[in-house]
């Protein structure tokens, strides 16, 4: 890792030297429950409050076996905006009974996000291995329309959350945020858009561009943020603290608000390091962090 | 993994109902000496040339302290065809003397390609993390253009490899084929063009157009094949034999051969796991899974 001052000496101009301003509190900082695992959903709501952490994005496991309406109260009862529920989607499958069961799923999804207050839910949209990636994107296509009026006459929003071509392969055929806008044009609802995550799309030399177009379309829902760590030594769970890796966080926020977004910003770590760490000193780091690299 | 017969049921026919036929032999078959890691080229020749393998890539480490030309003439002794040499590129680097130094590298790369009779080097273009993307590329276009003179003089063709954008961080900036395809307009060189290797590229919506690009333009200059594994469990050596995995190999070498590519397909393998088995085993299997799966 070269030292960053040295590389990013306009941090947030690139391509057009308007400098973005660093964060200098915490009222647009969300957690993803993921993000300190080893917490129950009580922990991160006390832990998140006493910390001045002003959002929260609720994962489904941490709901499991719990009335999802009181984990609502418990969490406004903490201070805590419900910024979003993880996660629906995985929509393909290789018969109508597995797709099926995905819409239902995703119904229970949507109930459950009403329930709980969260006005949108991140889409992870799936994909079957051998599975031609057009016919996934048909099948997502086709499942989300499924769904849409009801997230609709819920007052919940879909953002489809383009993941990392190292996805492509189980998790996600939409892989590129074009990908996610020109889903989004497919299906005209002003109730599906898309999810920026810096760790799946820092890559895309169409980024910039394709922020702004979502956008314009009003359809940029949610912007996630972490760090892409050298060497990544596992697919899934080594991701960064903002600031340990290459992603040009303040820049990809600068899009991002230049695109009229003035949302949460979620720290969204899947990190097997952080999880064996004291969950509190991680929470310490996570905003430190976040004003210093976003 | 679904069984591939249920999702591809028409392998290669992916959006044109026109089936590629299978391949029939060897004579195409060109195997990449790291893809037997635990052979000296020695052995790799020897083995190679008994198999029936038709072509050879070599690594440059394959040449370490050898006469480049004995290696070259001992090969071709075997009846092998060398199809390219691996690895020049890397130009980025964080200051004039590290991309002179990379530059001096690229232009020793040539000479060895010329020594051993090889028509191609393959160029992993490199990537310096926290450098920006956008700044990588400058640099990767001004290093190929410092070299194409003497390449073309050389009689010596470069290849443009993609990487997998998992590989942004240090290993390349050029993550797509149609960035390939863009630098090579830029540069505008006969002797400059476009490698396809299946692992880095299956992903992307836009790899059938851009293959069919690179092929008008005459510049699809080689085809690496091997296989997505689910899941993959290293970042660098888990890819698959093919067959193992979900890419739709048959697929994109009818988009590769309607672009108008004849030459070697080339077996590039990085795995712990078959480095670690038998070779001539190995070596066979490559041989049953070309025939099956490419």
């Amino acid at each position: 890792m070269v030292h960053r001052d040295r590389l990013h000496p306009t941090d947030g101009a690139l391509g057009d030297n308007v400098a973005t301003e660093p964060l200098n509190d915490f009222s647009r900082l969300c957690v993803h429950t993921i993000t300190t695992k080893p917490w129950s959903i009580e922990e991160a709501a006390r832990a998140y409050s006493a910390a001045g952490v002003a959002g929260i994005t609720v994962w489904r496991q941490w709901l499991a076996d719990r009335d999802v309406g009181v984990v609502g109260r418990m969490l406004r009862d903490h201070g805590l905006k419900v910024v979003s529920l993880c996660r629906g989607g995985f929509f393909p499958a290789i018969d109508a009974a597995g797709r099926q069961s995905a819409i239902d799923d995703n119904r229970r999804a949507i109930d459950e996000a009403a329930q709980l207050g969260a006005p949108l839910i991140v889409l992870v949209c799936g994909a079957v291995p051998g599975m031609p990636l057009d016919e996934a994107r048909r099948q997502i296509a086709d499942g989300i329309a499924a769904v849409s009026e009801q997230a609709a006459a819920a007052g919940v929003r879909l953002g489809i959350e383009p993941l990392h071509p190292m996805y492509a392969d189980n998790r996600s055929a939409v892989n590129t945020i074009e990908q996610a806008n020109d889903m989004c044009d497919q299906l005209d609802c002003p109730h599906v858009g898309v999810v920026v995550d810096v760790y799946h799309l820092w890559w895309d030399p169409r980024l910039r561009d394709e922020i702004g177009r979502a956008g314009r379309a009003n359809r940029l829902f949610a912007h996630h943020v972490c760090d892409w760590r050298t060497p990544t030594e596992d697919l899934l769970n080594d991701r960064g603290l903002m600031g340990e890796g290459c992603i040009p966080l303040r820049a990809i926020r600068g899009w991002v608000e230049d695109a009229g977004f003035r949302g949460f910003i979620e720290v969204e770590i899947f990190s097997n390091r952080y999880w064996a760490a004291d969950q509190r000193e991680f929470l310490e780091k996570i905003k430190s962090a976040y004003l210093a690299h976003v």
